[in-house]
């Protein structure tokens, strides 16, 4: 079977002149890929007319799938639609569904459609429309000689909820695809380069047909097999075979499999076992709950959190001994351990962890230096702490800091 | 004067496949543009030598410059080299300088040249040799008719170290570049179809050297000026009289200029009076507090917040009455002002700000649907608050009510 081609294209000004990193084109590779698609080519013109025809023009000769993001807004440097009615040489006509799609959209917030908005529902002629369920800009799906262009907005949560519900089912109905399963293996508390050293012999018996692919991202890596063959059943099969070789060798690091993130798969295993959360978090400032309350239905086992910055409010508000902060420093074994322990008893909850570190750039001492972070977990059996010694970028202390919370309650959960 | 154009190719097949996002072609954006060359296109092709010459060709069509990334590695999937060779139709052999700076490098970190690590100093002999002085695989240089094309590392740090010290110096010596001068405006609080309704007057009297942009994004609206002419400081001085003339059209909406992000904003301005600030956050479970506490130095302002996810916590803990929970609900204005003003109080603190909504997907009401969001307000002159209808996605809307937390903080602080 002969591979099906796509090239990506982005259109924008602000994406050549670096204002934005373009995390779309990531996003799509791998959706694509999993749909069997090869991407082969990668492009991206500014808003000027001339770049965007010729864009056009050339990926048509290369590919079978042309994937467009970008210039849809209701603005004028947005030159998208103006120049997918002169390459497919047709009329740009108000669009009565998508009319009523943007009006329903603007009305559900209250709000007035205004002229700008309505041209946003005017669609070439020749397309079929893409139904926007999040935002104003419809996508448009093009075909003409066996080639599909697809133009989508490049706002990215409506890029990628068209791509999921409509553009990749299309896709894999109009061309014929070969099998590609993908394996998705969680692991955290582990770095790229170690894993790589204890799971070296795994990864040289892979057979050929099974690619493996490291994607690490702040805290923890995802291991991705990609498999490619002529039933999903085989392969899905043979991947589940070679994970259970994986297990001896970095089993404790695994967390999970496909797309739940940490704070998802715990957030199952607390209302599995019946268990309630609480937080007091000082050097993640918030970010810790916030990943525990992304996940929907997370009322149901956390029931809050103190956010305590200041020493004030760690003695007045949450209860830490004055003698404890002056003895041992906010970042410190003592301390956080009085703030798991409070927290939990506070906020009546079976289980209760705590942050306290140094961030950064500010607050470091000769002892403690910037990405000296403390973290405890405390329930009725027990309470574990740990001291990490992390980076010195603030934005990423919080992150990898919040990582190993997760991880921590994850390890000292009592088995269920 | 003609502008002087470039494009940037990138080659490795871990960024068509999505497993690495390229944030080297936003960094040399950015620096080109700085530099006054206008970066017109990005590609990116795979490990494949009819791809990569293809690519090498059309560029060389298109652009003055062409800057290459990737694929110097010392392994057999690195094509680069070779297809430069049969692009300008030269040899490889051993450059003594490059084999004499890559066994420094391997001494110097004690370890032994291999015959790969040797194979590095191998380049076309038709081209200039760049050193790279933190990494095994040198630069390369070429000129043909008066196109310039620069092979680089993909490492980022030895790209952007090799194109600061020794690229753009010699780019810059090389081609008669114009001045390019960018304004960012910081806007929020308004949609980028209602922004543009009441600007589009001045828009229409942009003069044709200076372009607008529109970057929205989740809640703000970033408006970019980008201006070519002969001196910065006469760019500078046109960019900040059409700023004058944005200010009576859409004044109320701009909340900065430049990289600032609001949160930043508002912490520079609590800093600069004074003031302490505490956050109840129920819906938005931590993001204010997080966003916040991502400026450094933000202790100096913020004292700490308490998340109130469940009944219980919100009367206990912060003291919300039972009676005003009963008779209205968790999301109602008469919660959230007690919420905001008891945050206040309990904290000791000049301002308290509160959140309290249905995130989604469940908890929704016929009366309440889901991206009801109540937030308030409160000092000791006043107490505001504002209702937001919202989407029916639950991570959008836990950043659509923060960012209207902090913009109603903006707009709600006493005058200064």
């Amino acid at each position: 079977m002969s591979s099906v081609t796509a090239e990506l294209l982005t259109i924008g000004d602000e994406i050549l002149y670096g204002q934005i990193v373009d995390t779309n084109s990531q996003w799509m590779s791998v959706a694509l890929s999993e749909a069997g698609i090869q991407v082969v080519r990668k492009t991206s013109v500014g808003d000027v007319e001339s770049e965007i025809l010729t864009a056009f023009s050339e990926a048509e000769q290369r590919v079978d799938i042309i994937l467009v993001t970008g210039g849809l807004g209701p603005t004028s440097d947005d030159l998208t639609k103006p120049c997918l009615v002169k390459h497919y040489n047709c009329e740009l006509k108000i669009n009565e569904e998508a009319l009523s799609e943007v009006t329903a959209f603007f009305k559900s917030r209250g709000r007035e459609l205004t002229d700008v908005n309505r041209q946003q529902a005017a669609l070439p002629t020749c397309c079929e429309k893409v139904t926007n369920k999040i935002g104003t800009a419809p996508g448009m799906w093009f075909e003409r000689n066996g080639k599909v262009l697809v133009s989508m907005p490049g706002v990215p949560h409506e890029m990628k909820l068209m791509m999921k519900d409509l553009i990749i089912p299309k896709l894999k109905q109009r061309f014929v695809t070969p099998t590609i399963f993908h394996q998705v293996i969680r692991t955290v508390g582990i770095g790229e380069s170690f894993l790589s050293d204890k799971i070296s012999s795994w990864e040289r018996s892979l057979p050929p047909h099974i690619r493996l692919a490291y994607l690490p991202s702040l805290g923890d890596v995802k291991l991705r097999l990609t498999g490619i063959g002529k039933s999903k059943e085989e392969l899905e099969k043979e991947m589940d075979e070679l994970v259970d070789g994986l297990i001896p060798l970095a089993g404790e690091y695994i967390f999970g499999f496909g797309d739940d993130p940490l704070e998802k798969v715990i957030g199952d295993t607390l209302r599995d076992r019946n268990l309630t959360l609480s937080i007091a978090e000082s050097c993640t400032g918030g970010y810790v709950s916030h990943l525990i309350t992304s996940v929907p239905g997370s009322s149901n086992y956390f029931m809050g959190s103190l956010i305590p910055y200041s020493y004030e409010i760690k003695m007045r508000q949450l209860g830490v001994r004055p003698e404890t902060l002056e003895q041992h420093g906010a970042v410190s074994e003592a301390t956080i351990v009085e703030m798991a322990n409070l927290v939990r008893a506070k906020f009546s909850t079976d289980i209760g962890v705590a942050t306290s570190g140094i961030a950064g750039p500010g607050g470091a001492t000769p002892e403690k230096p910037v990405g000296t972070v403390w973290i405890a977990y405390s329930d009725k059996h027990h309470t574990v702490t740990k001291k990490l010694q992390l980076s010195t970028d603030r934005g990423i202390n919080i992150r990898l800091a919040s990582t190993a919370v997760l991880n921590l309650i994850r390890q000292s959960l009592p088995k269920g």
